[in-house]
C-alpha cells in the first residue's frame, strides 16, 4: 500500500540525490510528490536546473543535512562518488542505484572509509529513453528493487533503503553483490547485449525490407535504442558474468547455423526444433504475478458474451464462490462473438471453480 | 476505414478458407463482419467446428462454388494444397498465406497445373499464440500484407489477392518471392530465433534471479512462446536465407565475447561500443507508425489493492459509470503489494473516467 500523505511517509529526514538523469529524477519526483524535502546535485547545472525545473527537489547547498542520500551517476564515477558523500555527510545513509554492484564495493573498500552507512541498491526499472526529462514518479511502481547489504552495513542503513523502495511503490529483495549481479547478466545485460546485435544486422537491410517489419522485431529490439555509453559501462563491469552466458548462448547459436545449412542433414531438423522448444520452456520460467512460476497456477478458459458488464458479472461471481483470482488474461476478439477470459487460481481450486461456474451458467472452453 | 455494410464490399462472391488456424479463423470473422460469405474447411472436424462457432463463417461442403479461396494451411502442406484447390475449383481464384514463398511456387511448379490463377501472399500478422480461439477479425489492420505475383500470374488474380488485403484493413505490398523470403529472414525469423536462443539461456537461470525480470527481457524474449512445429517449418523454408543473416550476427557476437573476455585489451571497449551504436542506428531504420497496430483506444492504469474482489469492483464501478471497457490488462507485479490494471476505453471517455474513478476513491497512477 502507498500512503496517501507524508505524514506516513517512511522517510524521515530530507533525501539528496546525486545525479539527475532519468533514475535520479525519477525519485525526485516521487519523494516530491510524497512531501519529502529533496535536494537534487548534479555536476552538470544544466542537468540539475532541468531535473528542478521539471519537479524533482530543490537545488542542492553544502549546508544541506541530508538523512538519506542516493547516488545516481553513472557506473564508472559511483564508487567515487559514493565515497565523497560519506565523507561530506557522515551521520547520513549513502545508497547508489548502478546496474552492476560487485565491481563498486571493490572500488569502494579501496577509499579505506568506514562502510556501515552505504547499502548498495538497484531499483530494476528503466527506460530506452535517459535524461530528466524522461523522469516519471510512477517508474519504480511494482517493480523489484535490489537491496544489496554487504558484511559492514548497518540494519539502519538496510532498513532506509528498504523504506526508500517501498515509498517509491518498489518492493525491495535482498541479494548480495554477486548474486545480484549473475541475476542482471541473464534478466538484462545479455538481453541487452543481444538485442543490439539484432538491431545491428538491421544495418544491411534493403530500406523496403523493413517496411515489412511487425511487432515481433519492434519488441525484440526496443532495448537496442539504449544509450551506449551508459551501456558500454555496465556491461564492462560485468563483463565476467556475462560473458559466460554469451559463450553458451552462442554454442547453442552455432548448432543452429550448422543445421540451418544443411537442413536435410540427420538431426539437423531436431537441433533447430530442440532450439524453439527450449526457448518455450525458458520463456515460461518467467515470473508472473508474485514472482510465482505462471505454470503454477491452474488455468480455466471462460467464455463470456461479449457485452458490456459480462467481465465484471464473472469476476464478482468468482469471488462469490470463494476462489482467490490469481491472474487474468482477456483474450481480446474484435469481431468474434464470444470473448474467452483465462482465469488463473490456485492448482486445488480449479475444479471446484469449474464446477460452480458452470453450475451459475458459465461456458468453460474446453 | 473498414466499410460498415457488405455493399461496400471489394470481395465479389464468396470464399472458401482452408486450414482455421489462427490466420484462417482470423479472416473468416473479419470476412463474416462485411456481410462476405466464408465457408470454412478444415482437415481437423474439431478445429473446423471451433472457428465456426467461433464466427468464422459456415460449413464447407462440396458443391460450394467460392470465387476466392484461402489457403492457411502449416508451410509443409501449403503447395499440395493449393495444387488440390486450384484442380478442384478451376475457377476461382487461389492464395496462400505461409510465411515462406520461393519454395512454395517451386513446389507448385511440380504438380504441371496451371497456375494463372494462383497468387501467393503472406499478412505480415500474427501472434505468438495460435489456434482459432486466437483468432480475431482486426489481426490485419494497419499490417502489411504481401502480394507475391509471379510470371503467370492474371491480373484478375494480384488484384482480387490485393483487394482481400484492403478488406481486412491491411496495406497489399508486391515482392516477388524471393525478395520477400530475403525480407522476411531479416524482420521476422532471425528475429525469432534470436529470440528463441535467449529465452533457451534462462533455462540456465537460478529460479530467484529471474524474480528480476523486467520489460525488457519480457519483450526481447515474447516471441520464444511461438509453436515449435509451425517454427521448425517456417526456418527451414528459408534456410539460406537465414543462415547467411545468422553467420553475420554470429561474427559480430564472437567479437564482442572476444571483447568482454579480456575489457582491458586495446580496442575491447570499442568493440562492445561499437555495436551498441550499431544498434541504435538499425533499431532506428524501422519505420515508424506505418505497420504497426493504431492505438485506437486511451489508456487509463488503476492502481488496485492486491485483495480478492478489487478487480471485479473495479470493473462493476467502470460500469456504472457507464463506460465500455475496450480492453483490459493486468501488469505483472511480482512482490508487489498493489496491482497495476490498465483499462483501455475510447478516447473520448478518458477523462470522465478518469475523473469519476478518482471521485470514487481509486489511484490512477502517473
Amino acid at each position: 500500500m502507498i500512503p496517501a500523505t507524508s505524514a506516513a511517509s517512511r522517510i524521515k529526514g530530507s533525501v539528496r540525490i546525486v545525479g539527475a538523469g532519468l533514475l535520479g529524477t525519477s525519485i525526485g519526483l516521487a519523494l516530491v510528490k510524497k512531501g519529502v524535502t529533496v535536494f537534487v546535485d548534479d555536476v552538470s547545472p544544466a542537468n540539475q536546473k532541468l531535473a528542478i525545473d521539471y519537479g524533482a527537489g530543490v537545488k542542492a547547498s553544502p549546508l544541506d543535512e541530508p538523512s538519506l542520500i542516493i547516488v545516481c551517476v553513472p557506473p564508472d564515477v559511483t564508487a567515487s562518488t559514493v565515497a565523497a558523500e560519506l565523507k561530506a555527510h557522515p551521520t547520513a545513509v549513502v545508497t547508489d542505484v548502478a546496474s552492476v554492484k560487485a565491481e563498486i564495493l571493490e572500488q569502494l573498500s579501496l577509499f579505506g572509509s568506514s562502510l556501515n552507512n552505504y547499502v548498495g541498491s538497484h531499483p530494476m526499472a528503466g527506460r530506452e529513453r535517459g535524461g530528466a526529462i524522461a523522469g516519471r514518479a510512477d517508474l519504480f511502481v511494482g517493480r523489484p528493487w535490489v537491496v544489496s547489504p554487504h558484511s559492514d552495513s548497518s540494519k539502519h542503513a538496510v532498513q532506509s533503503v528498504e523504506d526508500l523502495a517501498i515509498e517509491l511503490g518498489a518492493f525491495p529483495t535482498v541479494f548480495s553483490a554477486e548474486d545480484h549481479d549473475r541475476a542482471v547478466a541473464m534478466v538484462s545485460h545479455l538481453p541487452q547485449l543481444v538485442s543490439s546485435l539484432l538491431a545491428s544486422q538491421l544495418n544491411l537491410a534493403v530500406a523496403n525490407d523493413l517496411s515489412l517489419a511487425g511487432q515481433g522485431l519492434r519488441d525484440t529490439t526496443r532495448i537496442a535504442a539504449s544509450d551506449p555509453k551508459l551501456w558500454i559501462q555496465i556491461l564492462e563491469a560485468n563483463a565476467p558474468s556475462l560473458s559466460a552466458l554469451l559463450r553458451n548462448f552462442l554454442a547453442e547459436a552455432n548448432q543452429v547455423l550448422v543445421a540451418l545449412e544443411e537442413p536435410a542433414a540427420p538431426g539437423a531438423l531436431a537441433a533447430i526444433g530442440n532450439v524453439l522448444e527450449q526457448g518455450n520452456r525458458g520463456v515460461n520460467r518467467i515470473p508472473g504475478k508474485h514472482g510465482s512460476n505462471p505454470t503454477q497456477y491452474s488455468q480455466l478458459v471462460v467464455m463470456i458474451d461479449d457485452k458490456p458488464g459480462e467481465l465484471a458479472r464473472l469476476l464478482t461471481e468468482i469471488g462469490l464462490i470463494g476462489v482467490n483470482l490469481e491472474d487474468l488474461k482477456l483474450e481480446h476478439s474484435p469481431g468474434a462473438l464470444i470473448g474467452l477470459v483465462e482465469v488463473f487460481v490456485m492448482p486445488e481450486m480449479e475444479i471446484k471453480l469449474s464446477q460452480d461456474l458452470v453450475a451459475r451458467g458459465w461456458r468453460i472452453a474446453g
